[in-house]
């Protein structure tokens, strides 16, 4: 059928099993075809079109509410919703949104972005429902990925003992970001071969009557044999235990069995959970049969072959020079070692991971536990390099807080994505981290100017024996400078100037430096002498060189791809004030106080006015104030 | 015998049951008596004296690690590690700390307050220890409900699916702060009631064996039962599905029981789990016969009588002012839900709870659970007050970013104890809440200067549409000032001049306003007139009042206790940089970049410079340049 007639979801009501077939195959092709040109989360999408269907026929949305867990499968949920006509704009600025938008739809009752967040919303809601005395079903629809998250974990914990009415589809692809670790991932393992579960019982029922009367002690126990039967090792009795009626496993590409359950859940009291098995990337050859999952997130691509269309000779992606460089390091320092929370692929450590199999940590989604984790490593004389996205990191605040600076750990962080993201949008952007760690006592931050200065700070961090030590570097590829061949180190807290000037000073590090040249060479062109300076160290700062700057009073200005509210230029600000220099005259640029959405980065900058034009002109405004003074 | 001779735990070696024994009762009479006076946890100390000491029995203290979760459970770890003599001093300025520290002994591994953090710690260690080979036991003490919190169940998966060899002890009291809530403490609850593990497992399989031989399907379902009998309900069948191998449950009184258990677990392979029930205050009686867990830390008290000794006449609490207000809205507005991550008591909500029992949730120690289904009510039109720590706040900050602010969503947070703790220490100040929740769009964050402002701060609160606002106030008690009869709404964003002055203004919230007051009057008495400003809203700041004073360009002070870094002073800095006063003298006081330790907060403040006498300083400092400008 036409996609683009969809206007919502009623008209799946009426259609048979082989019409809803049909209209699966038709979102796959929708698709694929879409995705080859925009890019987006294919693998998520192609393994729930069945399971969307089925939950948009058995239940009625926007009464009946869906969470999509983490939410970049819900491109099904769009179509349906009346969104397909919006695809040629997915995850571009001013776009379709890649996750579930209030602002776009009815039908988007939540937000999300980050992983594990739909069972706590779920019971929030379902709370609501009740003590509203309202009449509607409450939908979680979390993988197995997300589940092993604090939170998932947390919710299920409270939901199992509420015991209100609250549906959890489980789905369950067998990988979450990569590959699924962790015990209940082994756990989800025996219940997928398990097979299903009404069967298991009825027969064990039969089962049990044939065990024998006996006397005594015995008895008891096969009296609790007995009664422990509700809990016997059927497929879920992990979530049974937890205090959830289990359903499954269910084959989450047959229409007549998603239905089944569905219809059995809906009358069941309590909560329920529907463990759902689907396969990621179905009905797409080459997403099928990569077993390594990068078609989780792609950008475009050839539909037949699925080759991936990328720009020639790229530099290095500043992750594979991390990673890169602690290969290196690891080699003569056997104290380096790596965790990551589920993102060996996005971090680009399956090299590390091969060559040093044993050193290497992959947690799964669970920011908290792999930042402790790290800190008793670290108590033990390791160098732990925990590898985690900005955006991520902030799972682990209270951690960095108290279990890793307070107690001073050798800790490094390795920030990946830091600053602002692109298409993943503001569930993504890393701008919060200079603020959150900057006030954290003992923490050193640090982001370097090229990918050649990134393998001396990996040198640096690994090299560091006075406490946790942070590199954040942004997404995407390096600058493409000559390397190095030796590692050496960066003194902490020193900065360097790029550019010599007397006028005026820029402060600044990472992405906006070569923007700050620029700005530089324009002002020079209009006879203003302005220095440049890589500002690499984000805390300490570089105390000398600013009370030479600030003893001198030559206006300054501090750019920053990050907030301003208690960022970079507000240390700058501290330490004026904290030093006496009452009348220097200090400008800040950064992220203004609202979240940024979707964009490509370029088109971000402009809309927050973090361009070469607005630093130029700030430059300007502030000299006439000088010669005024003068 | 006498403890004060105790050096280290090598001499409990050679011990018998009865030597314990008689050890165990010396070592509670000691706590109850130093307690009485000082003050402390002594409930959960009284719980785990047996298992401590057993603990140190059969391990090798510190080659074997001790990682005790929360850690007030540790003081007879410190009796028996040397430092009975410094009891007098317990949670005092300099003195014994009431939670494991490093500095103190090289037996205290690993630092906490904090709970849920010992599970990942340990399987740091673990690594560590497997990566180094060396040879030691790492031995995690977990209490049931620290087990809920979201990092031990991150760790509890990753844990179970390393296969590494630890020892978790699962100090199970029926209790975490106050009654355990969750699925898990259920199944829990089924374990203790089931018996002993090794008995059970003969006993099933002299059952299996009398099932009869079946064939066809059946056949294969009474295979399936054979082989899953490793799993069956048997008590500690949940942790067998996390992939440990179960102990228990163990009389944690009992030295024979304890033995055997601990013997069994050194000589297991992989993930071993000892699940210990103790009674908590055990062998004093009013602490034992206390349902309500009111003998969790407590002040000094009567030793006969257990009778709490308190000053006569205190105001009332900060805490009971705001769940009082709370309990009065709650009654005309069918919005108002409260939640609290276990902390009924500390938060004082048990009349709330008595009143309205269905819109009160208590979800365990699970701050990032609570915050986010916080959202999910609010989602639904709901006003949840979320009532937590300042401390235990930074556990949920990703949530903060990612769920509320971003979807800007009604929720309200009762900070409570913000500011400086006292007694509790490093781990438990609320001094980092300010920096992170002022750089998070949407937040408003409000303090106010006595109980009676702080009741229409609730109102205010409740009554305020238009996203997240965030209500903190101190531990302790209120001033003791008259409550207005109508609750009266504050205008967000609104200060208050409590002092009219010409020379200098002193902007400040909360606890510091007194002495800001009093350096007021001080100076009043050397011919300054300075104005004191109550900044009750931290964020927004009160622009209009701010333009006054700055396009007056007289001297400003900020105080807050509360990290200076990022703090409510560089927000003034911003200001006026974004407003461009360049010319504005400012002064911040607050705390500095480093940890706090214990101690009375007097003392602290003494200690970091928060006195009316650096104020007055700092005022005067700042007044005679701008003489020298006029």
């Amino acid at each position: 059928m036409d996609l683009t007639e969809i206007k919502d979801p009623s008209f799946l009501k009426t259609m048979s099993n082989e019409e809803l077939e049909q209209l699966a195959a038709d979102i796959r092709q929708f698709l694929i075809e879409k995705l080859s040109v925009t890019g987006g989360h294919l693998g998520a999408n192609l393994g729930v079109v069945e399971l969307t269907l089925a939950l948009h026929k058995y239940f009625d949305s926007p009464k009946d509410k869906f969470i999509f867990d983490v939410g970049h499968q819900s491109y099904i949920h769009k179509i349906l919703t009346g969104r397909s006509q919006q695809f040629d704009t997915l995850r571009q600025y001013k776009g379709l949104c890649g996750f579930p938008k209030m602002r776009e739809s009815e039908h988007d009752v939540w937000e999300t972005g980050h992983s594990s967040t739909s069972l706590s919303a779920a019971m929030g809601m379902t709370i609501a429902r009740d003590l509203k005395k309202e009449n509607s079903h409450i939908v979680p629809i979390i993988g197995d990925g997300a589940l092993t998250g604090g939170m998932a974990l947390e919710a299920l914990n409270h939901i199992g003992h509420e015991k209100k009415d609250i549906i959890v589809i489980l789905n369950d692809n067998e990988m979450s970001i990569a590959n699924n670790v962790g015990a209940l991932h082994n756990a989800l393992g025996r219940m997928r071969s398990a097979g299903k579960y009404h069967r298991v019982k009825d027969e064990l029922e039969w089962l049990m009557k044939k065990i024998p009367a006996v006397g005594g002690r015995i008895a008891q126990t096969a009296e609790r044999v007995k009664d422990s039967m509700k809990y016997f090792m059927v497929p879920g009795m992990l979530f049974e235990e937890f205090g959830f009626t289990y359903y499954g496993p269910v084959d989450g590409h047959d229409f007549s069995a998603l239905q089944e359950n569905m219809q059995y859940a809906k009358k069941t009291k309590g909560p329920v959970l529907i463990h759902v098995i689907t396969q990621k990337g179905k009905g797409y050859q080459p997403a099928e049969t990569d077993l390594k999952d990068r078609w989780h997130g792609v950008g475009p691509y050839k539909i037949d072959s699925g080759e991936k269309i990328k720009p020639v000779d790229t530099p290095p992606a500043w992750s594979e020079v991390v990673s890169g460089t602690l290969q290196q390091k690891a080699r003569t320092d056997e104290r380096v070692t790596v965790i990551t929370p589920a993102m060996i692929l996005g971090s680009k450590l399956e090299k590390f991971q091969k060559e040093f199999p044993d050193r290497l940590f992959d947690v799964g989604i669970a920011e908290q536990h792999a930042t402790t984790m790290s800190a008793g490593l670290a108590t033990q004389g390791m160098k732990p390099f925990l590898a985690i996205y900005s955006t991520f990191l902030q799972r682990a605040y209270d951690q960095l807080v108290h279990d890793v600076c307070r107690q001073n750990l050798n800790v490094i962080f390795g920030i990946d994505r830091a600053g602002l993201v692109g298409a993943d949008g503001e569930t993504h952007q890393g701008v919060f981290d200079i603020a959150f760690l900057r006030s954290i006592p003992n923490m050193v931050v640090m982001m370097p100017k090229d990918e050649n200065e990134c393998q001396h700070m990996v040198h640096t961090s690994v090299e560091y024996d006075d406490g946790p030590i942070a590199l954040r570097y942004p997404r995407g590829n390096g600058l493409g400078v000559p390397m190095d061949e030796t590692l050496t180190k960066i003194d902490i807290g020193s900065w360097e100037t790029l550019r010599e000037g007397n006028d005026a000073a820029i402060l600044t590090f990472g992405t906006t430096l070569p923007m700050a040249m620029d700005a530089s060479n324009e002002l020079q062109a209009k006879g203003y002498s302005v220095q440049v300076v890589n500002a690499r160290f984000i805390k300490p700062l570089d105390e000398q060189m600013l009370h030479g700057l600030m003893s001198k009073n030559i206006p300054i200005l501090t750019i920053e791809e990050a907030v301003l509210k208690g960022g970079f230029g507000s240390s700058i600000l501290e330490f004026a004030e904290e030093n006496n220099y009452t009348n220097q005259p200090i400008r800040r640029m950064g992220i203004p106080d609202s979240y940024i959405e979707h964009g490509k980065v370029e088109e971000l900058m402009e809309e927050i006015g973090l361009t070469k034009e607005k630093t130029v002109q700030n430059i300007q405004q502030m000299l006439p104030s000088k010669q005024q003074r003068a």
